[in-house]
C-alpha cells in the first residue's frame, strides 16, 4: 500500500483523461486529488514547456505547496509562467523562508517588483532572509514561530498558543522567551498538555537548549539535529534573541542536498546538476573535472614516458601496469571515501592519529597478501623469481602508500579548512597512478634492464 | 555558540578531572551534566577496554539514552559489563525499537535471559519487533503511541492523550482509530490544541494518511517521509491496524545509515565497517573487493597481455594507455554516481529512455572534444596524423561508450530488482579499462603496426 503515488502512472491517467472524448474536467479532478509533493514530482518530470501549462492548472491552494517542492531550476519559468494577480495570492501562501528562496533564484528586478507588490510587512522579512547566505542557518530558517513569555502559566500559554497559533503552520514547540525577547526555554505541545494547568511555563520548559546562529552552515545545523534528536532548532542572535527556527522537513533536504554534494564531488560531478539537466548541460557539468583529469592523467604519462626504453625491451611489463593502478586507486579511494564519510557525519575525529595508523596498517598487510599474489602469478609466467619480486613488491608499496594517502588526505584538507570531499577520486588515481607508474616501471628498469 | 560539545575538549577536562590532585567526584559532575549524545560520542571514541568502566560512571537516568546513541558494535560489552540489577532497569529505560535493536546485536543467549527478566507486557512487545528484518518499517518502528477513538470530542481527546501521553515520550501528533484499531486519521498535537472544545475528532482529523507495512523496506519508508515533509508515519498491518510508527530522529538515522551505505558500496567498503574499526576489521572489510578489483584488472591485463608484440614494437603507445583508461573510468563513474543518486532520493524516473539519450548525446560531445585533443597532442608528438588519428578516435569511442555505459548501468540493475549502488566503481572500471586497452591497442595494431 504505502500511499506511494507512481508518477508514471498518474501521468498514463492524465494523458487517458486529457483524450478527446473524456469530459473536459476529468484531468483537474485528478489534480485536485493529488499531493503537493506528487504534483511538483509530475512537473520536474516535465518537459520545461510543458511545466508552466500543467502548473496552471493547478488549484490557487495546493500551488504554493507544491511550487516549494519543485526543482529550483523551474522556479524562473512557473513564475513567470503565471498571472500577475496570482502572484500575490501565491507568495502570500508560500513559507516565508520558501518565499526567499524562490525570489533568490529570480532577476534581481522581478524579486524586487514581487517584493513591492505583496503585503509589506512579509515583504520585509522575506527581504530580511534573503540577506542570509542560502546555506546558512539564516538562509534556511523561517520566522513563523510561537513564543510565549516566560512568566505564563501552562493555561495562559495554551491561550497564547490558541491565538498565534492559527498563523503558524507546522510546529511542534514553543518557544518562551523573556522580556528582551531572548531565548531561555523551550515546551513541546506534549509537555504544554501534559502539564498542570496552573504551572509556570518556565518550570516546565527546558532550559538546556541546542541553538545556533544564523551565520552557521546548514550542514552543522543538520549535524546538530540529527545527533541530538531534535524537531526543530532556533536560530538566535549574538545576544540570543530569537530570530527563527529551523524545522525537522528542511533537515532533511539539508541532509540530503549536502550528501548528494559530498557524492558528486567525489566523482567530479558539480552538485548543482539538475535531474533533468539537457545534455549540454551535463557537459557542462562535468567537462571541467574531465579536462582535469586529462591533465593529470597527463602526468601518469609522462611518467610512463620516461620509461619507454624499458618497455620496448620487456613489453610484458605494460600488463602488469594497469593491474598496479587499479588496486592501488581503489585502495586509496576506499580509504578517502570512509574518511569523508566520517567527517561529514561525526565531524572531526577525538584523535586522528590513532584511525590514520590503523589505515597504514591495513594497507600493509593488504597490500602484502595482493603484492604476494600477483608476484607469485607474475614470477611463474615470466619464469622468474626476479619479476615476481619486483611486481609483488612494487604492488605491495603501491597499495599501503595509496591507502596511508587515501586516509590522511581528506583529513588535511579539513585540518587546512577545505572540503574534504574535493579529495575527489580524479586527484587521488592521478596520484596512485603516477605511484602505480614510478614503481613498476622504476623497479623494472632498475633490477631487470640492467641485467638483461 | 551553538552548543556543540567538542569531544577533544571534553576529553581534557575528564583526565584534568581525573589527575591525583582533584576531587574524586569532579568527573562524575563533568559526566551528569553532559548530553546522552555526548556521552555516546566520547564512547564511542575510547577503546573497546575503556568504554565499560566510563559507561558504569554514567548516572543510571542517563544510561538507557545513551546506549542508544553508541554504535551498534559496542552494545555487546556495555550490556556485560553492566550489574544484572541494573539490566532490568535500563532495559525499562529504553524506547521499545532501541531496547529490539540492542538485543538483536547480542549473543541470542543474553538476549532471551534478559527478555526473561523484564517486565512481561515489555519483553512481549520487544520479542515481537525482534521478529521484523533490522531494515524493514517493522524493525525501525516503536509500538509507543498515542491513539483515541474517533468519536471522541476534542477536548475528550486532550484528556485522552493526558491519560496516555505520560507513557509515551516524544509524539507530536495522535492517532484515530475506528472500533477495531484501524486507522483512520490523524491529529497534530497543533490542531487539537487549537481545535473548538466541542469539535469531534473525527472533523478535524486528517484523513489522507501516508501509511506503511510493517515489511516495507526502511529506504522507501525514509523517502516517503522525506517527500510528503511528515514527523512520523504510521504502520499499519493488511487490515488497516495500527501497529506502531516511526518518527523523525529514527528518519535521519535511515537517511544517513542508506547513504552511507550507497557511498560504500560504491567504492567497495563493506558497509558495517564502525568508525573504531581495528587494523584487522579494515583488511576483512575492505580485502573482498580488492579481490575482486584483483580479478577484474587482471581481465584488463589480459587484454594488454594479448598486444605484447604491439607494444614491443611501438612502446610509446603504453603512454596512452592509462589516459585513455583514466577518462573513460571517470566518464562513467559520474554518469553512474548521478543515476545512483537519483535512483536514491526519487527512486525509478519517469522517463528513463529519456536522461539516458541525453548521457549518450553528452558522452559523445565530451569524448569529440577530448579526442580532438589528444589526438591533435599525439599527433604532434609522434609526428604522425595517423598516430593522431588512431590516438584520437580510441579516446572519442572510449568517452562516449564509457559514459553511456555508466548511466545504464544502474537503471538496468533496478530493473532486475537490484541494487544500483552494486554498480560499485570496481566493475565500472573493468568495463572501461577492457574497452579502453582494446580500443587504443587494437586500433594501433590494426591501422600502426601493419603499416611498419
Amino acid at each position: 500500500m504505502s500511499e506511494h503515488v507512481d508518477p508514471q502512472e498518474v501521468m498514463a491517467r492524465l494523458r487517458a483523461a486529457a483524450e478527446p472524448g473524456a469530459p473536459p474536467s476529468a484531468v483537474d479532478d485528478l489534480i485536485a486529488e493529488l499531493h503537493p509533493a506528487d504534483l511538483a514530482e509530475i512537473i520536474d518530470s516535465l518537459d520545461p514547456d510543458e511545466r508552466v501549462a500543467f502548473f496552471r492548472r493547478i488549484p490557487a491552494d495546493l500551488r504554493a505547496e507544491t511550487l516549494a517542492e519543485v526543482g529550483e531550476g523551474a522556479w524562473p519559468a512557473l513564475i513567470e509562467g503565471v498571472q500577475d494577480a496570482d502572484v500575490h495570492e501565491l507568495f502570500g501562501d508560500l513559507e516565508l523562508d520558501d518565499a526567499a528562496d524562490i525570489l533568490a533564484e529570480l532577476p534581481s528586478e522581478d524579486a524586487r517588483q514581487i517584493l513591492e507588490r505583496i503585503e509589506p510587512e512579509e515583504s520585509r522579512e522575506i527581504a530580511a532572509l534573503m540577506r542570509y547566505d542560502e546555506e546558512s542557518a539564516g538562509g534556511v530558517m523561517t520566522t513563523e514561530l510561537v513564543s510565549v513569555p516566560e512568566d505564563l502559566t501552562a493555561d495562559e500559554a495554551i491561550v497564547a498558543v490558541r491565538n498565534r497559533g492559527r498563523e503558524v503552520r507546522d510546529f511542534y514547540t514553543v518557544y518562551v522567551v523573556d522580556a528582551r525577547q531572548r531565548l531561555v526555554g523551550i515546551v513541546g505541545l506534549r509537555e504544554l498538555i501534559l502539564a498542570e494547568g496552573r504551572s509556570r511555563v518556565s518550570d516546565i520548559m527546558e532550559r538546556d537548549i541546542v541553538r545556533v546562529h544564523p551565520t552557521e552552515d546548514q550542514e552543522q545545523v543538520a549535524r546538530l539535529i540529527a545527533k541530538y534528536n531534535l524537531i526543530s532548532i532556533p536560530v538566535v542572535d549574538e545576544s540570543g534573541r530569537l530570530l527563527g527556527r529551523i524545522t525537522h522537513d528542511d533537515v532533511i533536504d539539508i541532509i540530503e542536498a549536502e550528501t548528494t554534494e559530498d557524492l558528486f564531488r567525489l566523482s567530479g560531478v558539480h552538485e548543482e546538476e539538475e535531474a533533468h539537466a539537457s545534455a549540454a548541460e551535463i557537459v557542462r557539468s562535468r567537462a571541467p573535472w574531465l579536462m582535469i583529469t586529462l591533465g593529470t592523467s597527463g602526468l601518469g604519462a609522462l611518467v610512463v614516458a620516461q620509461f619507454e626504453s624499458t618497455i620496448q625491451q620487456l613489453a610484458f611489463i605494460a600488463v602488469f601496469m594497469p593491474v598496479v593502478a587499479a588496486m592501488a586507486g581503489n585502495s586509496a579511494i576506499q580509504a578517502t571515501t570512509v574518511a569523508v564519510r566520517r567527517l561529514a557525519l561525526a565531524g572531526r575525529p577525538a584523535r586522528p592519529g590513532r584511525s590514520l595508523t590503523r589505515e597504514i596498517a591495513a594497507g600493509v598487510v593488504i597490500g602484502g597478501i595482493v603484492g604476494l599474489l600477483l608476484g607469485v602469478c607474475g614470477g611463474l609466467w615470466q619464469d622468474s623469481a626476479r619479476v615476481g619480486l619486483v611486481v609483488g613488491a612494487s604492488m605491495w608499496l603501491a597499495i599501503a602508500l595509496g591507502a596511508s594517502w587515501g586516509a590522511a588526505f581528506p583529513l588535511l584538507l579539513d585540518r587546512l579548512g577545505l572540503d574534504p570531499a574535493v579529495s575527489s577520486s580524479v586527484f587521488l588515481t592521478t596520484m596512485t597512478d603516477m605511484l602505480s607508474f614510478l614503481l613498476i616501471l622504476g623497479s623494472a628498469t632498475y633490477f631487470l634492464v640492467r641485467l638483461l
